[in-house]
């Protein structure tokens, strides 16, 4: 029904905000803190990302299915669980929500709301970065829903915690992640001409991670597409 | 029954003072040791308070519901689920138990059992701060009980974990914790005269996010108020 | 029958000196990599022994009840659930692989096996630290058991990594770790004239966590004791 | 069948992989941004490593078991519970799946895909502190696949977090890892002249913890051998 459909989406677009207030509220704090120890700056960023994680997809998954990113939705897409319609609807709310996000973490620091970011993260390293942190965070999904529903969320938050030490480019994965954090020039920021280069890569790492996890997972087992996969 | 009702005031007292014990110690602790690197001595501070709500939402949960937090039990309050004689009771505990722990703390650190901060924590965005803090705490809690009844502890532990580091205020976010961080000049302290600031914003986001709770869960399922969303 | 009570007390000894390992180890390991930021060393530390106790418990709990500690071996004496014989045979498995874990820590560090503490820690503000922790431990273990029974291992971990930072003695809150303690001259030793005192503090702590847990639990719900608490 | 044995080894090497890619990848990362401070570039690879390894082993249990370490697979080999030919193959996999994690690490660093590290690990605190990991290691499977089967991947976790503290070596704990670390240059390097030595005492840490785990469980409950252990 209506009223379901749109607390769906405001549920997409209020997690999406927060995930976004608490990566680049987090950078700026530990960034300001850490006096120029980037890596304590880096820990702490990763800590309350994964915190926020679990918290955000535990509490919107049962309404929304938590996916916070576009790559998410469009493997939905992909497979068929969710039509076009909806899937742009989502992608819509998540890049709104995104934006908004970033603005309410620049209101708790007292900084500019609008900002564009001069941070380069580009070349062939750091594309390859995205496209392996998007696949092993589709892999995530796919498999975790399919072997620990109910863990999903923890699954996906100890998987960013890596990701943000084991990649090069710290990890976006996330196409309307990417796009709201060229709009702050602090830690988490990226310079809005390479957003492009990022999710290009992010998106072939998706399709990658999800053909790997429909493979995996042929066979033996009932099929089972990625769409409502953060769902408990 | 009488007992009964002791039982988890004492529940809500004692928790509260382990609480503030933990914040404030952990606090000096990290001060003392890490020799000037704030990010380190928040991280230590961080990871200790959810350690300790982790274990004391559990622990007093099933006794008190574990609200050790004025906000929360208002929230129960407005939604009908507390009269107003026990409400008022929660609070005191919680407030009296709140200094016993600051109290301890001292105690435990050799210094002087009275002190009043110095530390000056005002302004619109550190407001902003503690209204987005308590928003998404009561957010945590009020999804968190609908949707993951048994793991309330863990969402609040990582939310507060997430909190310290993605606001400007650290997310205080509980108006007998800032009542009684007002009693200590150490890492955690507020100056008295920036405690009313702070608990306005707090009782503002928490009431912002009661309803945002109310609205994203109208339809579909069974309505339910916020008192004793901690019990297991 | 005799076999099983030799596994008890193996599952005891082994598991205490794996957490002597793990305690004295990572303290060695933190002291020598953070270069004098002691904060860094104490954040290893802690996470280390939060992440080893998590472990040991959830091992060890269903074969031997997983103490690996005086104070609640005793507990459960007085609780009646442990006779006197095999209370002390408890108390001299612990006291000795307690032992044999630091040796085996100072081996694996190419240190001298056999040492004595020169750290001093001692005086009232560290006892009632001592006494504040053991009582914060009983109270973890015995709400713990009644309450959320299969978590009791990720609560004692999360309990210790929090009261590592709280408490100004960081929170040792063990006799035969304490005993044991004295016989490293590193990051976690202690002078072995101030063995005593903090053992005296960890009783008394212990007794009045024990009997605040009683008075919480009494009436209600079935009375239960303090033995075989970490069963799962 | 063909298809599924084809499954459980592309899972073994693509677990193994993303296994080396996270140890490696986290400790260049931490390395670089650490300027000079080992134990916050420790703390950060530890960190990540028990992240990625919660997540991969919770993916990939249900196809192979996520062994992803030939001590653990040579275990089930003498438990009978895989032929000679199975375990060979899951070998070849892992020693596979490991350099080529190790390469793709490289690649997302800009570094050089083929290195050897210079790094010196060797000596008798070296051999005993890989003994005594890897004896760790196999206690925490096979007493946690007996005793909290759904946790095995969250004990091992825990557990590799401890072991990067308590012991000299860091923990390597498996051959197939400390093959692969011998081909990068990077702060997760071992010399290749080193590799012998680890080797040999991780698998008699293995054996002595296989015995341990036998001798545990003997008796009073039905035999299980650590093969297929970490299956949910």
């Amino acid at each position: 029904m209506k009223a379901m459909q749109t607390r769906k989406l405001a549920a997409e677009a209020l997690g999406t905000a927060l995930l976004l207030a608490v990566v680049v509220g987090s950078g700026v704090m530990g960034e300001t803190l850490a006096a120029g120890n980037v890596a304590i700056a880096l820990l702490a960023n990763a800590l309350a990302t994964a915190g926020g994680l679990y918290v955000l997809i535990t509490l919107f998954g049962p309404i929304s299915g938590a996916h916070f990113n576009p790559a998410v939705t469009l493997a939905a897409w992909l497979s068929g669980e969710k039509g076009a319609g909806e899937t742009a609807a989502y992608v819509v709310a998540q890049g709104a929500g995104a934006v908004a996000g970033v603005w309410a973490a620049h209101a708790m620091f007292d900084l500019p709301l609008l900002q564009f970011s001069q941070h380069v993260r580009s070349g062939g390293a750091q594309w390859w970065s995205e496209g392996v942190a998007t696949f092993g965070l589709l892999l995530t999904i796919g498999l975790g829903v399919r072997h620990a529903r109910e863990r999903v969320a923890a699954l996906v938050a100890c998987y960013i915690l890596a990701a943000y030490w084991f990649t090069a480019s710290t990890s976006f994965a996330n196409p309307a992640v990417t796009l709201a954090r060229a709009l702050t020039d602090t830690f988490a920021g990226i310079r809005p001409a390479d957003v492009g280069g990022f999710v290009l890569a992010q998106l072939a790492g998706a399709l990658a991670g999800w053909a790997a996890v429909r493979w995996l997972l042929a066979g033996g087992q009932q099929e089972q597409g990625l769409a409502e996969v953060q769902r408990p």
